[in-house]
């Protein structure tokens, strides 16, 4: 299985989550054990070599790569969520949206000083979402060692907010 | 590593989410590669020879065992979320809380009639997240192998609602 055959099992639905967005549905790769392994395999190779202790994945598609990479890579996984969800200490950082804002959080010991961190999602778009990830991890001292997406949407230029960092898209549209 | 040592990394949170309750928070046994690893073999030895075609997981921790798990057992993944979550066409399950209810969904084309499941979360409490979990896979014709949680809470008795179903947990409070 190629990379064209995993972008092919990426389904567009159309006005979700609002009229004249047309989400890149995941879910079909997923399911397809092949295609799942071989999209994490890609990723994982690209950082194999690289000492990675945690894989870090951004609520809640994120958690999938992040669980699966860092069974692959022998790492440890944390979670970064959306406010009130997580149980213990946290730090917050707030993002915006096109109307309005948003906030993420992070526990306060999820990230030791100088760990080596692997940080994913689902998908690249604007780079929002994953500036305010960052901006939690580098507050607990963690090392971003890359930033990982199963779909980048190029289009977007999302990539442009995250210099100063290796950023890897297994598939781009 | 062995489970006793698995389960002194869950950590107590009192009065989470609300006044009363002690959470078990699994986020210290997630952070540690080593302990990640021994937990997702663990439950994938019990279900390696099963011929799992997907393992499913509940919204949002129990995505991350079920991609790990998937991973390992090479099979693929989908997902059961909060309602207006999935893009695609949806079943709806609702199911009672303490005060009020809730409901999950799950996509139309998730599971293939025949295919065999792991449905798998994080925590089994009461029990009533996974009994509409489990509806749900039964309509879609999905046979369900075995259901595994990564910590049980036995005091709570949900595994009497799991009846007919093999049931699994890791680690007993």
């Amino acid at each position: 299985m190629d990379i064209g055959e995993l972008r092919e099992k990426i389904r567009d639905v159309p006005d979700f989550p609002k009229k004249g967005i047309l989400f890149k549905d995941i879910t079909p790769l997923l399911a397809d054990g092949k295609a799942l392994r071989k999209a994490i395999d890609q990723i994982g190779k690209r950082f194999s070599d690289r000492k990675i202790d945690l894989v870090i994945g951004v609520e809640a598609r994120g958690f999938i790569i992040a669980a699966a990479l860092a069974y692959k890579l022998r790492a440890g996984t944390t979670l970064i969520r959306k406010p009130g969800k997580l149980p213990y200490k946290t730090h917050s950082a707030t993002y915006a949206l096109e109307y309005g804002s948003d906030a993420l959080e992070i526990h306060q010991d999820a990230v030791l000083p100088g760990q080596r961190i692997l940080v994913v999602d689902d998908l690249l778009a604007t780079g929002g979402t994953m500036t305010a990830a960052l901006d939690l991890i580098a507050r607990l001292g963690g090392v971003v060692v890359g930033v990982a997406f199963l779909v980048e949407l190029s289009f977007l230029e999302g990539r442009a907010r995250l210099k100063g960092h290796e950023v890897f898209s297994l598939i781009q549209f």
